[in-house]
Order: structure tokens, then sequence, then C-alpha cells
């Protein structure tokens, strides 16, 4: 905690704002973390670890999950100084009351004992929610997902779409297809078909985006007409059709766009699950000019994979209306960068085109801790920048913060018209 | 204004420095705004309204003024968070005797109404140059302007040639090129001819700069001898061959080039005007390598549109004696940048060849807050570089600033010998 | 100094921690400065004062060593702003005694006078090193150096390879390998041979790196089987080959491979010397993927030139456990860039894989002022992020400074078992 008296007045206040995460990569089915190596077991901590120098043994499916997390304790020692294990001295003190101020190995089985006391409680994932204040979590889900069996207006489902972009030419993900949606596409010329019964399918359950990740020399540009590419085969033909038609989708049925843009995937071939992934720098919003103009009316929410680019970021969502930045992804959502890129976009972006942040968490007990390093870093540009900077009231400073982590989540994605 | 004291001393004395503003696109026949729409018209406004949701209806020419500016002030509340918003707060407060700390949509007539009042005094610009403390004003002029019908030496001729360089092949601006010079130039041998008639004209009339925007694709370099690129098409070949002149012009002229790089000109294609050009960060200074090499004696000063090039331009004004840093051009002119991009330009680079700061105003009314806006981030850097960090005497710390605000305003820009 | 007592406090206490420098171009046969000429002849003086208008004559080898001193702090006067003019500083007031807070021209004969009397000792090297509290200064030999003559406990032997990489092509460059290793190589495939013995020598002499510095367009990529580039024309096949060769042989002599990505050589071609190089931003780490993979055992210490890049740093650091963040190198080496490069580095990667701090000096006299220069940010940043953000101890926060100075010189570049 920062010792600015007028910055922690400021977080304390923001603190109280109930929590929207318009991106999650949460289960509703199983929300909650079950044991300690559904915490340890993040991404975050297994690359982080391995990078240190921890084999990947320990992280073998059948390897003993209490003695994995011991492992995984051993290592942190070597990456204490990340923001990341911080989020996990948080998790402990808030969800497991762990009375110390660092996590060290030998907290490994008494940090599993309480965790397995309080996670097996049957209304966990409940008191994670109540204790974070979360309000909506939005999901990613893969485009056959049947979105049942859970209450949509707090886990709200997000069409992702990865697999139709950059996996169509595979017969499996054909075949997917085809059982979502009853539709069988030989060519590439039904495809806008099958994907009217998903957007459909997910409208109808209360989705309120459509997303994907998208590599940094991805280019997306209008099909030639008349022109179609090849379905089994990758292509970046059929990657661009794919895409359009996606956005085409979204237009007609009024779901924003999110766009994650800049990852390269399995550039560590030897690298742990999920921890493979990288960038390349030389990209840009450039890239995307014509799909900006070409769909005025569909809102592109945007991430950026590197700080660098956040430039970019803040000139295109000034000058396109349809062009949010959102959060903090990744390899950004570190709090040096957040302090830089969020001080830029609040100076040069109109305050209702910005999503101040999301968690990309696997788990709920991750959300708080993230948010809140976030809402660390807001409390002092607000305060430097607003409440010192230009004689703000804190109210109004506050509000600011209310906007970008509240307000515009309802007002981006708007919740749709249900017919269920 | 921050809290910190000694910011507060430093900030004080920068601002007693008179402004000379090295570049603007200020009119010298009409260079204060004559009613609130000439504010509120500044392209800041109309693009980040458009950008917050508002159509283009209200930007119509037949569209009512007063009614205008209604609508503009009734989407700033969108965009209050703006710094751009700040200065047309202080622009009302410091021209208007605004009494309010925030503008709402209800201030409209009000603002109408006492805009109407004081800017229709007939010395208004006066009135504004005097109370902005303003000595020179650059201004930036098409090739073909008479130049005549004001004084050279508050408002400085600077010869803009985005014209000549991107648009010679268009016979208008052929036609335009032999109303101003007499001459009429069939192939491109003649240009040089040409261009030194515009030189001798512009020289003539106290100019004390060239100046060119370009695209972030663009590479000088020496056109092959007794090879002529086509007049009358466009090409990468006869850019490069009018700029390769104009810099031969420039030394033997003793004009400083001012180059600013990296827009992408009509990005956003159903923006408002002045409000659809965007950047490519994919761009590098090592581009005019050759440039620089070539013309030792011609002082290229450079701006760079994207804050993530500043760390090129460090390195080239730091190695090229001929390179000289300047200002924080249009999208990079926010707080957040300006001081990251400020300190390192201090840290690594002579003051000797540091242009500080220039408006880019379209009306002088907008010269004050912008200068403030730097002297604020400059008081903070000088303050925690130099006087904590280094140990500097204030009085040392604000010499530095008057250098590289005022000093080097006429050293790097030496007023011509005037013929006239 | 900054006035935060708390930053104060940390900073004297790192300060305390002896200097293991894993990066110079000292002399072991020369290690200190004889005279003032060698303080200021060092090119970070000579460019700026070239960049601020000196002419290349003052610099010419029969140019009187103590007038170009005078004209060189005349040229002093404008570049004094910049953090070389206070390394230069912290030089004459640790060293020289010089009582002042700021140096001008007229301080020539003064500090030319001191440094012929101090320097003169005997003991000069010593008393620097005892005064610095040096403990390791790593050099940069060519591969042809004997590596006799000095004690390489204090003064520890690294192969630079740029002229094996990039020069091979040339005959001088392969006799002098001959004469190196008693093997001359008629094509590339004897080049394995060559490069074991130099490995033998380097590492039988105490080497604890292998080093080179590589252009921004540099992709290296594993030879194709079979195929031998030509040996005496130059070619990117060719630098391929000697570069994957070199860093088979890291791995097989167990040496860790320093690559400084990203400069370009001679772009300004009538610079002073050292004073010609600059960078093209337009490059990335994902161009080293092939190479990171494939050799796992070997730790790669990547530096990059700019400051732009360093989000590529943190990811890549993050993810491959052979990948190590290294140092500010050159144009980065500004407090401001390190500032907000050291501050992610802590954030996101391992602390035991981030090299705090390297010097590059050429003479010992500047280790102390430049790792001062990283100790007053880290400080800074220990002040902010650790003990008031994340509430450390100031012990734990030393200690975290200890460890990325000093304990991982150790870890990272073990000493090799002699057999001397």
């Amino acid at each position: 905690m920062p010792e600015d008296t007028l910055t922690n007045r400021l977080y304390e206040q923001i603190a109280q704002i109930p929590i929207r995460d318009p991106h999650t990569h949460i289960s509703p089915h199983q929300p909650a973390a079950r044991c300690l190596d559904e915490i340890l077991g993040y991404h975050y901590y297994t690359e982080l670890a391995h990078s240190a120098g921890m084999p990947h043994n320990p992280l073998r499916p059948d390897y003993p999950p209490r003695e994995r997390c011991r492992v995984l304790l051993r290592y942190l020692e070597r990456f204490d100084n990340t923001v990341q294990a911080s989020w996990l001295l948080e998790i402990a003190q808030t969800f497991l009351g762990f009375p110390k101020s660092r996590i060290s190995a030998e907290d490994a089985d008494w940090l599993w004992d309480k965790a397995e006391l309080v996670m097996s409680a049957p209304d966990w994932d409940k008191q994670v929610l109540t204790r974070s204040r979360i309000e909506e979590i939005f999901l990613t889900n893969d485009f056959d997902d049947p979105l049942e069996g859970f209450d949509t207006r707090l886990y709200v489902p997000c069409l992702r779409t990865d697999d139709l972009v950059f996996r169509l030419h595979q017969e499996g993900v054909r075949q997917r297809l085809a059982r979502a949606t009853g539709i069988e596409i030989g060519e590439v010329r039904q495809l806008r078909h099958a994907l009217d019964r998903l957007f459909e399918h997910f409208v109808r359950h209360g989705a309120r985006a459509c997303a994907i990740s998208l590599p940094p020399d991805f280019t997306p540009l209008p099909p030639e007409p008349g022109v179609f590419p090849r379905l089994d085969s990758p292509s970046p033909e059929l990657s661009r059709y794919v895409f359009w038609t996606l956005a085409e989708c979204c237009q007609d049925f009024g779901l924003p766009f999110d766009l994650m843009i800049g990852v390269q995937r399995g550039v560590y071939r030897h690298g742990v699950p999920q921890g493979q992934d990288l960038f390349d720098q030389r990209t840009s919003l450039s890239q995307y000019r014509e799909l900006f103009n070409a769909f005025p009316r569909v809102v592109f929410c945007v991430s950026v994979l590197s700080s660098s680019q956040n430039p970019e970021l803040v000139a295109f969502s000034w000058i396109f209306p349809n062009v949010v930045a959102s959060g903090h992804w990744w390899y950004s959502n570190l709090p040096g960068f957040i302090s830089r890129d969020l001080t830029v976009r609040l100076q040069g972006v109109p305050k209702s085109k910005l999503i101040g942040y999301y968690s990309d968490a696997y788990k709920l007990e991750f959300v708080l801790p993230k948010f809140n390093m976030f809402r660390r870093v807001l409390a002092q540009v607000l305060a430097e920048e607003y409440v010192r900077g230009r004689g703000w009231s804190e109210e109004d400073a506050v509000q600011l913060a209310r906007q970008i982590l509240y307000d515009n989540v309802a007002s981006i994605f708007p919740a749709a018209k249900r017919t269920e």
C-alpha cells in the first residue's frame, strides 16, 4: 500500500466498487479452486517456476498434488519479487487467513491444509464472490459450448473464436461446428449460415461479446467478392474470410468484438502448458484499419500484448468511435506497464471508451488480487493527475474510476435482449 | 498544479519565460478566435466528440454555430477526463473569466455569450498575445503564400512542403508552383530552379524553417544521377526526388528542416476533418540515415508521432550534430508521454539541441494552456532530476528550461538576414 | 540524491555492496586512466561534444592532450544537462577531490593538473578499485587475446566474437584465427575445430562468458545440414553458421552467451570514433526463438539497445529458462529508461534471472559513477514498489538489490574449473 494518504483514501473508495470482470477463463461449473493445487497450477506460477529452473516432472498429471505444491513453493523463493507472487500472498492472506507477510517453502503444508479446509465448503465459490464483491464474470466459451447449467447473468457467456478463425481447416473443428449448429459446411460460402446459428445460440444464452486472440502478423481484409478459400487447408485467406464473417455477425447480432492482439503461439516449444506463447513487437493497429472502417457499428475492444504498442492503442481509440482501449493483457499486466499505459489512456481517450481492467483469471480467487493491483495503480494515477494535478474533487476522481471499471462494462457490453 | 512546493516554485518561474512558439498553424490574418465556435471547432474537440458518439451532422458548415457548441459541450462530458478538455477549461478561465472548475453542458450559453463579448474587441489578438506573453509565433505557410500583410517578426513564416513532396504530380499543384515562381516545370530537372525562387521569396520574408510531415514508410534517398522520375504520376521516386531537392535548398539557404515523422493520412475514412490520420509504429529514424549524413549543415528538427519512437529520437539527436529533438507532436502530446520522453531527452541529448515545445495551435488562445501543460511537466522533471537528483540550484534549473524553451528557438532558427 | 529518506537509506546500503561488473571494455594491462585525457576521451564525451558542435580536429592523435581537454570542457557547457556529464562530475569529486558542484571550462587546468598528480601514483588502479569496492571486472577480449599478464580472478576474460561472426570472410581475421589456434581453416566445416581451441584457451584462463553485439536484422537459424557457406565472401549464411557454432561451443564448454542486440554500425559515417553507431527499432527477440529453443543449456544474457524493446525482454526472460535480462545498454543507459525498464523486470522476471547492471566502462574510474547512477534508480524502485508498495522490510529490499547486482553474477557466470 503506498504511504500517500490521498492515494490511500482513493484506493479505499475504489475498492468498494463491485467487480464486473469483462474477461476471464473461469469455468462456471467449477469457478473457485478446490485445493491449493488449483491455485498454484495457474500458468503464471508453473511457467515462472520453470523459468527459474523447475523441471517438467512435477507438472505431470500423475504427480502427487500436495508434493507438487511443495516443489512450486520451493521455487517461489526465486521469483517472490514478481507481482504474480504478490497475488498469491494476497490470496493466502485474504482467503486462507495466512498470517505472515511472505510465503516460503515451509508454508507449503500449512497452506495446503488450510486450503483443503476452506475450499471444501459447499458454498466456497459464493464466499469468494461475496468477499470479492464480484457481480459479473465474463467467460471464454468454446463455440460449441452448450451454455447450460449456470446463471448467465453472473457468468456471462462470450463466444471465443480462435478455433474458427485459425483451425477451421481441421476436420475436427468442422465436425464440432456441425454438431453445434446442425449445419455441415462443405465449402466456405456456407459458413455464414452456420455462424448465424452459433450467434443465435450465444445471444439467446446472454452472450455479451465475441472474442479472439490474434498473432502479430494478422491483417484482416474483406474477402475478395466471389473468391472462396478452400476449407481443408490452412491459409491466411481462410482465416481472413472467417474473421471477416465473424465481424459481420457481430454487427448483425450487436455483439462487441474483443480483439486481443499480438500473441505468437508456441514460441518456447518446451515450455509448460500455457507458458509457451510470446510476441513480436513488429505489429501495428494500422493492420486493422480496413476492419475498423468497414464495421462502424461493431465495438472493437482492443487489447495489446506489448506495452510499447500502447501509444497506438491510445491514438486509435481516440480517433475511431468503434475502438475501445481494453485492460492490460498478460505480459502488459505488470504495475509498471499499467501505470504508464493507463495514465495516457486517461489523458487521451474519452472516458466512455475505456475498459479499465479484466482479470483473465482461471479461478475466482485471482479476481480480487488482480483487480486490487490495478486499483492501487489507478488510485495513484487519479491522485497525481486528477486530484493534485487538475484540482478534481476526490468524488469526481472515484467516479472516473467507477466509470472505467463498472459503468462502462454495462454500456460497452449491453445485456442482449433475452429470449429465454 | 502539483502539490510539491519545489515543483510549484519552478513552475511559477518557468511560466514567466516569454513564449516563442516554433510551430503552429495559426493564421497571421486571423490569429485569435472570433467566437466560441472557433475554439470548440479545434479538431481535438470535434474528433473526441465524434469518437465519443457525436454524429457528423453538427459539423456541417450550415449548422448553427451556437447550437453546434451546445452539442459539443454535451459530448464533452464523455471526454472531460482528457488533457484536451483541460486546455478548454484553462482557456475559459484565463480568457473568458469562467469561474467554475469544470465545464458542463449547461455552461454552453454562458461561454458563448462571454466569448462573443470579449473576442469582438478589436484588439483581442493583442490581448491574448500579451496575457500569454507570446513573442513569436511560427506559421505553417503554403508554398504559394504571398506572406504579406503581417509582421513577420511576430508571425514567422515557415515553408510547408507536403504539397510539393507528395502532390507535385497533381496538375493543380504544379500550376500553383508556376504562379508562385513564374517557372513552369515541364520535367523534374527544372524543379530546383523553381524551388530556388520559393526559398528566395520565403527567406526574403523572414522565413526561418522549412517543414514537412512524413508517412511512416518514407525513406529519403539521393536521386540516382541522371535519372529523373516522371512529373505527372505519383511515385516514391518523385517524392524522394523533391524531398532531396528541398534538403539541398535548405542547405543553400540556411534554413532548418522540420521533419514531423510518422503520420498516416486518411486512416479513418469517415472521421471528422483533420480527425482521420493515425500512425504505424513500424518505422525507424534509421530510414533517414542517408539524409542526415548527406546534409551536415542542415539542422533537422525531428518530431516523432509515437512516443515509442522516442528512444530512437534521443539516440539520433545524441549522435548526429545536425539532428535536433523537437517537441511532443500530436498523439505524443499527452503529459504522460511528455514526462517520459522529456526526461530521457534531458538526460541524453545536449541541451543546445532540444526544442522543448511547440503548440501546433490553430488559434492563439491555445498556445498558453498547451505551453502551461508542458511547463508543469518540465517543472516536475527539473525538480526531481536536477534540483533533488543532482543538486542543481533552482536558478540553474530554470535556466535549463529557458534554454530549451526560449534561447534555442533563436539559436536553432536564426533570423535570416532581412533584405526587405 | 533524492530527498526521500527511505530511498536514501536504501541507497546507502546498496552502495555498500561490492561491485562485480559483468561487462566492461577495460584493459587489464592499463585499467585506470593515466591522465584527464583518458577520462575525457571516453566516446560519450567526444561524441556529445561533437554533437554539440565540436569539430573533429581536437580529436586528432597529434593534438595536444591538455588543449584537447580544454576544448572538450568548453563544449561540456552545452551538454552539462546529460547524465554522462554527471558521471564526470562524480569522478572529479570522488577521485580528484574536485570541490565544486559543477564543472566549467575554467576548471580544465585544475582538473588536468590534479589528474596528473593522483593518476601518476604507481598504485592508482588499486586506489580506484578500493575506493569503488570493485571485486570483479569482466573484460571484452579479442578472440586472439593471449590472456596473460593479469589476475584473471579480478579481470575476468570474456570471449568477444563479433569479428568471427561478421568478419570471418576477411583474410586478416582468418589469419588471426590461425595464429591463435594453430588451425588454418580452408572451409567453414573446419571452423568448429578451431573454435574448440579458442574456447579451451579461454576457459583455461578463467573466461566466464562469450559475448557479441548484433545488428537489428540478425536472425540466428541452424545451418542447413550438409550446406556450408563460402568462407571468403560475407553472407548472412556465413554469419549465421559461425554464430550457431559458437552457441554449440557455449553449450559444450558451459559458457553463458551475452547477446547485445540491436546495434547498427557506422550509421553516422562522419562521427567521432565509437560515435557512429545507432539502431533501428524494427527488431524483435522473436528472431531468436529458434536459438533459445535449440540451446536450453546455454544461458543467454540478453541486452537490448532500445528501451522500447524492454517489454519483449521482460516477456522472453519470464518464459524462457535460458534467457536472462541483462543490464541497461548504451542508449538505454539513462536513468529515465532504467527506471521504467528495471521496474517491470523486477515485477515480471524471477529475481534469479536478472543481471542488474554492468558499466560497459573503458576505464576503472567510470565503474563507480555508473553503478551509483543505477543504484539510485534501484533504491527508488525498491522504496516505492517493495518497501512502501508491498510492505517488504528494508533488509529484504537490500537483499533483492544484492541478488541482482552481486549474487547473480556468481550464479549466472560461474567460475569455470581452473586447470591453470
